[in-house]
């Protein structure tokens, strides 16, 4: 595998399972802040920031929804690397289906623009990266923080009135987004990357008992913090749309599928159907990455079937409590 | 992997994958045949004939299931090796649970038991065996013939009138063995064991459609050739009593579960509680055995979880036409 040390590309350096066969993911390191205030460094602008993402990523795709879900495709660009990630890491190839040049550096690598970013940078490159075009460096590439300045700092140029972040609900938010990170968005990995068997039994004893507790909070509850929708939707959003074609098969998290639950089933289906979501999954990068970058779990590099998924079936969960935004009801352009 | 060359065991020369990366099982290699007629060089007898079997192997798990359909536990004895495969091959390891000695010859490894039956033997050692303790020799390694001998030749000495080959279903019956074999029975395999996309697609299609078929037929007759209970069934039970838990995941065999199935999982449950059969089913030895014996297909050995099969649960497909025979309706032992 492979990072940056000291702002060289090393093969030999990328590290992750623990002694005990387990998979601990590294910290992000640009954690810097968009805020809508005159004195911050990074300010809210239209076409000022410009978003790198991997289709294939559940945490690139958390801040696709958003930008989606505000309306904020005129104001913030995207550029989209290959979902098949080599030795030499995130790549750029404009003339594969749904991949884009680097727009703004027309760089061949995305750890190019973390050594343009920070020339001695020691980290993984991942995505997402905010990248700002003013300052030419990067934000941020934490996922969360992100999301979360999409929502909370773009208003002015956001297409839709959407607030995924709303007062009143901000703190239950907050508690579901960690609540869910560890048995759910990152335990289908730490099954999936665990070398040994114990730490594969907790992480899918973790990630199953937790899908089973949102399975009956659910069937009350339109959304995950209650009748509203919200980033912490997002969040499970982008874990549920993988977990059926790629987690429960290639990182072996099959106990059952999501289809299978009464309530995460609709739910999936509620928020895909949610109008601007179904444009950002491709299901093509996302089953083409797993399979075939992590030869240490499919050798073979096999992309599996997998289950046909109606995704565009009817939920009837508007029948519970909880509404859309107005933007989202009847958008300008679904 | 590994095979006996004359006699020597070498751990460079077994090759199933053509160039085109498509699995190609070889063909087994001892082919006599016990037969109830005084001119027979192998003749039934109690006593005489012991077989070697993993209880992992779907193959070798035929032979039990009739064994014990037809009542001939006193009559023909059992050897069960190791589930773990390495690269010395099948070996017999007592102090594990549900393993046995070598009750024959107590011999460490199964292809000893090759060696000794022909000393020049070129083949892959596999299981079942059925051997004869007479003449000190394999009989038979095809576990679609050894099945048809226990079926039709030791009804002198089976404790139950239970035919499984019976008159007038007998071409329907070979038919049935015949058409399910390339795209399930080694259909599982050839999806799991491809190491190119296009014969992993071709198996996976051959094998859905298979199944999506015998799924159908099943609406309306409770057996596979109708309303009798025949070896076709035997051959069908024992894929899909691994498919959930074993190929779906491991080989990628995952489409949907078995017991996803409107017919095929009530009709892999009427057989498994069909008295004698659940007793063959060692899901232990069965995971074990895959999930640890493949490194090139899952690398670390994890055994991963699957679904929990209430295999008990009603299956109420005594209500279709065809009935089971008497002796297995009200079992002495059950």
């Amino acid at each position: 595998m492979n990072m940056l040390v000291d702002g060289e590309w090393r093969t030999d350096a990328y590290e992750t399972t623990s002694e005990d066969g387990s998979f601990e993911r590294q910290e992000t390191t640009f954690r810097d802040r968009i805020r809508d205030d005159p004195d911050a460094q990074f300010q809210p602008e239209a076409g000022r920031y410009h978003l790198y993402v991997s289709y294939a990523c559940p945490w690139a795709h958390r801040t696709l929804v958003t930008r989606a879900l505000k309306g904020l495709e005129d104001a913030i660009s995207v550029s989209v690397v290959d979902p098949y990630r080599d030795e030499d890491g995130w790549q750029f190839t404009p003339e594969k289906e749904g991949c884009t040049r680097d727009h703004v550096h027309d760089t061949d690598y995305l750890r190019e623009l973390y050594v343009e970013a920070d020339p001695d940078a020691t980290c993984r490159v991942t995505v997402p990266v905010l990248w700002d075009t003013e300052e030419n460096t990067i934000v941020n590439n934490e996922s969360k923080e992100i999301m979360r300045m999409l929502d909370t700092e773009f208003d002015e140029y956001a297409e839709r009135d959407v607030d995924l972040y709303p007062d009143g609900n901000q703190e239950e938010v907050d508690r579901i987004i960690n609540e869910i990170y560890e048995p759910i968005n990152n335990g289908v990995y730490r099954a999936g990357f665990a070398t040994e068997q114990e730490p594969y039994d907790e992480a899918v004893d973790d990630l199953f008992s937790a899908l089973d507790h949102w399975d009956d909070v659910l069937a009350d509850q339109r959304y995950l913090a209650g009748d509203r929708l919200t980033e912490a939707d997002v969040a499970m959003f982008t874990t549920l749309i993988r977990f059926d074609n790629v987690y429960h098969t290639h990182f072996m998290c099959n106990i059952q599928y999501i289809r299978e639950y009464e309530n995460l089933w609709p739910y999936l289906r509620d928020l895909y159907q949610t109008p601007g979501v179904a444009k950002t999954v491709d299901m093509d990068h996302i089953r083409e990455h797993y399979y075939t970058t992590h030869p240490d779990v499919n050798p073979h590099g096999i992309v599996a079937r997998g289950p046909d998924l109606d995704l565009e079936a009817p939920h009837d969960r508007d029948e519970l409590p909880g509404e859309l935004p107005a933007d989202l009801v009847t958008p300008a352009d679904d």
